[in-house]
């Protein structure tokens, strides 16, 4: 809360919630609409949030295995009328390249070359099962060429009608695992690995809590036998899937023609998997973390641990005050903080000291240092932690900061997983009633029609026909989940046996 | 040489020297042609080496006060037609989006939807000066918002109709920085300095030898004021361009209205610059460094720095060789090369010995280490360095090979600089008679009708009539150098005083 009660974001979250979200990202210099339609362009602090998952998941990619590789950007047409279920899911909205010159049109300005169309339509990759298939085929001949461990990371464009900056861009970043086996078995292990991957890094970085589970089978991805997902709470109680991975069976390398030699030479289809996580994940970070003064970075992905703001009257005090902050910062920079050594910003930008202090707010940095010339005359510091209030502060020795800044950032990291967690947990109700289930997703706030229960742990007879039935109310079975409560039970619509609970909710 | 004298890669350099570089790109399992026209796969060993320029340069980058971002691959036409120079020399040869859909056509398959067809076409960025201009249009409002440093890592395609793995593909990957500043000055020196930072990392990182300069006119990006550039010798004596820095002036800052209020209130045109490197270096990386063996990788940015090569004939002596291996590979990654620890690859493949050590050859990992049942009895193992003969094997115990692996990898990596110096400086001549410049660029071999001189140093009056005539035998001026001798003298072909040496050369 900022002077007066005023929030630093407005309108906040209880006011309006979509609207809520946008500000906080555009408050944060994180992200903006371009003027390119559904594409957004994202700024370096959205980008240097950005660049610390990437950093993180490649580790984690790599100590299971696996290696980055690079496959064009387009594909063929003829590629994606492989697979069945692919051109259902993917090839209909999508960017088509038709020609490959502009010539200076008749009126003066540039116009399609109508001599340069290609003679088979290329297509912007929504996704590179295809493409990557293609490869496959040619790398893998033999058993001793599996397991084949790839990961891309790249751009992908997925022609959408409304967007929304990270959640739903035409245009997004991602990673997508890509990986072939010569047993179904090794397949499946790889699956369930790299979703233990993907929980790990949101939980633990992102400090985001999820749900592993499996989807039904019409929320799997196009042409998958199983897929895996982690999904997260928002603030508005909706869940997003935070990451999925699939178990593609045999169906991509027959399409592809993976097929390799087995030990005893006889010629065998290969078992694949993809996994993908995705820009989208910095919105669900927003969504997690954020409250109505703006954003909140889990210190691990934070582009800056610190900002210190030195504050200072004339020029006298400048130059006393900028000595004391600059052996703060290097003594900070000194630090390290989980895998890294502190980040540190000193602002010494050209505005007035609120100004400036709401910028880092708005940011959400996890840590804000205040250095005024009294703080120089007490070799101290003023220290204001993100996850509390703006006005919390606490003076401490210069000695101390040093020593406890790490300390500190550890319980942020904590703290932001911990109430995310305490979110989640007072927005879950195990429902056997089908009047409560209804009831439970029914908006109440008639300024807010998005806002409803939340999640409802529920039992379902696993009829295709009732996922039918609830989707009127736009709820969605999320995911059957891998841990948790397991005792079976009857289906809230049909009243059929349930092997257990499933988890449901409303969905980005 | 193999053996009898057979070489790793066929055909050799002397044979056919164009054909040599694909066998090379291929035999390293570097990059393969895809089933796109002119897009190339990248392959892990070639993914990994771009990997390691990336975090390098994105480390100086980031020094030298230059955030991440990322802007819309795609750009609407109107935008590319903002810059007059720029459309000359970008518009033309592009890949065009004109729709969003694909339908199912009367014949079964897909078609493209006439009904989807965009209102406006949309490129796919050649280069990204237009799209990020609107950015910086509407970031840039005060000179306290300035320099605006800004990089973008991303893909760019031009349609190219000849296209060569990595020196020329359609798509490709690259760095592109952009910045803005408040004055001539101030854009000049960025201009420089990140010449500068090109120039150190090709050199010290790549180990190949770069002459930094400035281009002609006739040669300078379209729509800049000036372009420097580094530009370094291939094998076949060929120059290639391996880095630019431009000076946009105020140019693009006027197509883009990228406007700022200064000190008094008064509102200026801003300066920009920008600046490029590409997967195009690999190729550059290649045609320095590779034998008739195979690839050469420098220790700084290879995937690995030692592949580790067990020799067994039964299961006793497997187990054996395997801790000897285990323990010899832990303890050289605890050591230090440059700013990392050692990457070490241990090859267990199921493969003959000999095709396993020929696999590590050819994809250029600096040291290999053998190791058999005779070197576990006496405690050591073999080494051979991948800039020597690679039958020059040493004997070494396995406490020498943990101590000097690290200034055995500073070696090689000297030796690389030092001997593609020294062929540059071998084919490089002061030239200051036309009859012996039209020699010295005329081919003499029937067999490599591109083999000439190589590198001549001339005097040029400026004329651009010159530059052109020059342009028949295909040798173009590749810079006024920045360094060395500043002598002036007369210009080779019209006799008219120059003011310097500058450097001719046919080039990629």
């Amino acid at each position: 809360m900022g002077k007066k009660g005023k929030s630093g974001i407005s309108p906040t979250r209880a006011d309006n919630y979509a609207e809520w979200y946008q500000q906080v990202v555009r408050a944060a210099d994180m992200a903006e609409n371009s003027a390119v339609r559904g594409c957004m362009v994202i700024k370096p602090w959205g980008y240097a949030i950005w660049e610390h998952m990437q950093r993180i998941l490649d580790g984690m990619f790599k100590a299971t295995g696996h290696k980055n590789a690079y496959f064009p950007l387009f594909i063929p047409k003829s590629f994606l009328e492989k697979e069945a279920a692919h051109v259902e899911g993917f090839a209909k909205e999508c960017a088509v390249v038709t020609h490959h010159r502009l010539v200076e049109g008749p009126e003066g300005g540039l116009i399609v070359d109508p001599k340069a169309k290609l003679e088979e339509p290329l297509i912007v990759r929504p996704t590179s099962e295809t493409i990557i298939g293609a490869s496959f085929a040619s790398w893998v001949n033999s058993y001793r060429d599996l397991p084949l461990l790839i990961n891309q990371w790249a751009n992908v464009v997925r022609w959408e009608l409304r967007t929304r900056l990270f959640l739903r861009t035409t245009e997004f970043l991602w990673q997508e695992g890509h990986t072939a086996h010569a047993t179904e078995a090794e397949a499946l292990e790889e699956t369930r690995r790299m979703l233990d991957v993907y929980a790990d890094f949101v939980e633990n970085h992102m400090a985001i809590p999820v749900v592993k589970g499996r989807k039904t089978e019409s929320e799997r991805f196009p042409g998958a036998l199983d897929t895996f997902c982690i999904e997260a709470m928002m603030q508005d109680r909706k869940a997003l899937q935070a990451g999925t991975s699939h178990f593609l069976g045999q169906n991509f390398a027959r399409a592809s023609g993976i097929k390799f030699q087995d030990k005893d030479e006889v010629e065998q289809l290969a078992w694949t998997t993809s996994w993908g996580v995705s820009t989208r994940l910095i919105g669900a970070l927003v969504m997690t973390h954020a409250d109505d003064d703006g954003m909140v970075v889990p210190p691990r992905i934070a582009p800056a641990h610190v900002a210190i703001l030195p504050i200072f009257r004339d020029d006298d005090s400048k130059v006393a005050v900028m000595a004391h902050v600059e052996q703060l910062a290097s003594r900070l920079r000194e630090q390290r903080f989980g895998d890294r050594q502190l980040e540190v910003e000193v602002d010494t930008r050209d505005l007035r000291g609120g100004e400036k202090n709401w910028s880092w707010i708005k940011r959400g940095v996890p840590i804000r240092i205040e250095v005024g010339p009294r703080d120089v005359e007490a070799g101290g510091a003023m220290l204001v932690r993100r996850d509390q209030g703006i006005r919390d502060k606490k003076s401490v020795t210069v000695d101390e900061l040093v020593a406890t800044v790490p300390t500190v950032l550890g319980e942020i990291q904590t703290a932001l997983f911990e109430r995310a967690r305490a979110n989640r947990a007072e927005h879950t109700r195990e429902i056997d009633d089908w009047d409560e289930f209804v009831d439970y997703f029914t908006p109440k706030n008639k300024k807010q029609p998005e806002v409803h229960g939340g999640f409802a742990m529920a039992h379902w007879c696993g009829e295709a026909e009732v996922e039918e039935k609830i989707k009127e109310m736009k709820v969605t079975i999320r995911s059957i989940p891998l841990e948790g409560d397991e005792t079976p039970g009857r289906c809230i619509v049909t009243g059929k046996p349930s092997p257990r609970r499933v988890l449901f909710a409303k969905a980005y």
